[in-house]
């Protein structure tokens, strides 16, 4: 007989207040975030260092305590520099200020000046009007000055919580320290830096031959933070030491931007800071890349969309509460924008997400998306694959499904959803993350 | 001192293993939904009796067990009809046969036959292919013999888990019953019939004098349910005594939908059942409105938007998980669709909608969801109130707001966020609930 169900509910409640009690004390504690179960088990890979590129942190007390919060990056005279950020119509002071300033260096093949980046967490400058857009002035200026070039050489980004005045003095309190301790292996403590509340920095490097040279490309980057009261923000930076000019090195990565970072999603919610800034030294020694579909450009834009994929891949791995992995494969749609659709509609449906984190093959929940995209499809072709098992087909569950097959694939910490629509010859492929208690948690429980 | 940081997570992790015991105790015992916080306090309201209209329930075992899954409902002959249903590409057999036969039904000013409506909950005979198909079929037909009339005059609804055939034996199998028990007083039990997982019936009546006549109306919903490996899914039945053609009706019920169900998100999915039906007997003696533009059909368009945005509300009253009744509005914008896309985004965040579970006023994230919106606007013209509350203007929060006035207002059950775009004249509002853990309870913890 089990018990009257009044009396484990009180139960259940009383409990309750107990893991609140305790889990207030816990958060008295010193923050020591754990680490995502998505996290690469390798740690941190090994970043080779980049001729002209060098970088430092420090600890500017922005809003962390004891943590580096500002990284310093200076990229040698002669370099060429490319930029993707967020489409926002409320982007940052920062974001507006670097768009204005790319379209001024982008107008020679490569700047003739060195080049500095300035990165700071903990406050995003996010919606501060005049008084933000005054604090990236302010940053510019003394990078210049530590750097010995000139104010528009310098681009600036800011991560953390939005409608805060930047204290950009505190900033530029480091900035001479920082410059005199400016090394070519410092990367990894750049990395770190720029983190708010990811659980891991992320990494990635990838080399290739172009002409009889050996090429070197490094890139990290900053995702979904936890426990803050602010947006999901990405930024990203990728060195290389290949010789390209600005706009061909432009066209790549806007281009391999469409299938990265363009193809990831954590929660729909869009960044007002969304940052990725690419620098192109020319210390390999190859010959000048000029144009991004010759063979060589199209060989370091596969080499520049391997670190891309890599750096997209792990920010959706640090999304806030992740513990499933999920590639959303969209085919036979009627053109490849069609398929983007559907597959982000796919990956954004939070019946889809929420099914992924309850491990349920809950395939209804696909079809259900597929139909909201607003997009062609005919409930008759679509076919439906959880990883290798076909699940639906010919507008029903397929004859050879088991529910115990789908169970036992949904156990996987990393899924594939494919999706074939059976109409037209458009593909598309994005990748998101499961949508947990651990979401809610770090975005509803949190009082700023 | 605070204890030991691993000791205080182990008793975490042992009274959470002891409420997941608890918890799945609880589950073993009959299912006894708990109601909605925002339930009204009244309860289901009196519906007056519709002239020409009878309902009747019963329990036809589809999927639950002890209680009612079926509604039949006659409407008599010389009746306009009038319906919307879901624009998914993957809509559901009985939304398709409900377009095919309206299209057909609304050829004539009214209905020269007796007309009746058939719903099932418990399953939604949805992506079932052409099993599914034939399935309506068969409960057209049946309902059709019992009411004396023909198969094209019968709509049918199906509401509950997707991808399983339609046991259409079972609801066939009570028809015969439920037209014996015809009732024009059986309205609400009808509303309770077709309820899946929702904590409570839905229903709305409004009164309006047309032409020296009183003309009633009365209407009841299902939507969002609980606990069910299915979407949610909303279905909406309305019914009155105005003389009206089906044209004119269907041109007032199509208008105000726009501002009533289609302004309401509760996770931003799309179910693939989502129908309106609206029946008009002309049981009141009005002179018949062929005019919806006409004094008499703006009169009865007004009254039908009552009841139509009351049941919208309740709807998301009883969204998964819901804690909180948030109106968006939106106003300055460049237009009226651009107002409406802005507000949707708003509404569909799942950072703002974590914001409000947590009760934190959390302006920032109302800028971000503007921004990613795509639409016009200016972050130094954006304003944002909380109620009452100034909140931020000009680019920055306001020199006027306090941090504890946000908070405390954030504590209110209904909740209204403003934001002026300052660019325009274009507004719109739409209603949205909280992101809560219960969702993810719902969605996530439950195994099909």
């Amino acid at each position: 007989m089990a018990k009257p169900k009044a009396k484990l509910k009180r139960k259940i409640s009383k409990l309750k207040k107990k893991i609140k009690g305790l889990k207030a004390e816990l958060n008295t504690q010193p923050a020591l975030p754990t680490v995502s179960p998505l996290a690469p088990s390798a740690g941190f890979p090994t970043l080779p260092e980049i001729g002209g590129v060098t970088f430092a942190a420090g600890a500017a007390g922005v809003k962390y305590q004891g943590r580096d919060d500002v990284m310093l990056a200076q990229i040698a005279a002669g370099s060429a520099v490319a930029g993707v950020f967020t489409r926002s119509a409320t982007r940052s002071g920062p974001v507006l200020d670097c768009q204005a300033k790319l379209a001024e260096l982008q107008k020679t093949d490569t700047v003739a000046d060195v080049m500095g980046v300035v990165v700071n967490s903990g406050n995003s400058n996010a919606f501060t009007g005049k008084t933000g857009d005054a604090s990236v002035e302010f940053v510019s200026a003394s990078a210049a000055s530590v750097l010995k070039t000139k104010p528009q050489n310098i681009l600036t980004s800011s991560t953390g919580v939005i409608g805060e005045p930047l204290p950009h003095d505190k900033i530029i309190a480091v900035l001479g320290d920082l410059s005199a301790n400016l090394s070519p292996a410092n990367a990894p403590i750049a990395a770190g830096a720029i983190l708010t509340t990811d659980t891991f920095a992320k990494g990635s490097a990838h080399s290739v031959e172009i002409g009889g040279k050996p090429i070197q490309i490094a890139g990290f980057a900053k995702g979904s933070g936890m426990i803050a009261p602010d947006m999901a923000t990405m930024l990203v930076y990728i060195f290389t030491d290949a010789a390209v000019t600005s706009s061909a090195l432009q066209h790549m990565i806007s281009a391999q931007n469409q299938t990265t970072f363009n193809a990831i999603t954590v929660d729909s919610d869009t960044s007002t800071s969304d940052t990725l800034l690419a620098y192109a030294t020319g210390a390999a020694g190859n010959a000048q890349i000029t144009d991004p579909d010759s063979p060589e450009g199209q060989k370091l834009g596969a080499a520049l969309h391997q670190v891309m994929r890599e750096l997209a891949h792990l920010v959706v791995k640090d999304g806030e509460g992740a513990t499933k992995f999920i590639e959303v494969a969209v085919t036979g749609a009627s053109s490849d924008a069609s398929a983007q659709t559907v597959a982000l509609a796919i990956a954004n449906s939070p019946l889809v997400k929420t099914a992924a984190a309850g491990e349920d093959p809950n395939w209804g929940r696909v079809v259900m998306a597929v139909g909201k995209s607003g997009e062609p499809a005919d409930r008759d072709k679509i076919s439906i694959h959880f990883g290798d098992i076909l699940v639906a087909e010919n507008g029903w569950v397929s004859p050879d499904y088991t529910e115990d097959a789908g169970v036992a694939y949904m156990k996987n910490q990393e899924l594939k959803i494919s999706t074939d629509l059976g109409i037209g010859t458009g593909t598309a492929q994005v990748w998101t993350c499961d949508l947990t208690h651990g979401y809610i948690t770090i975005n509803a429980d949190y009082r700023s």
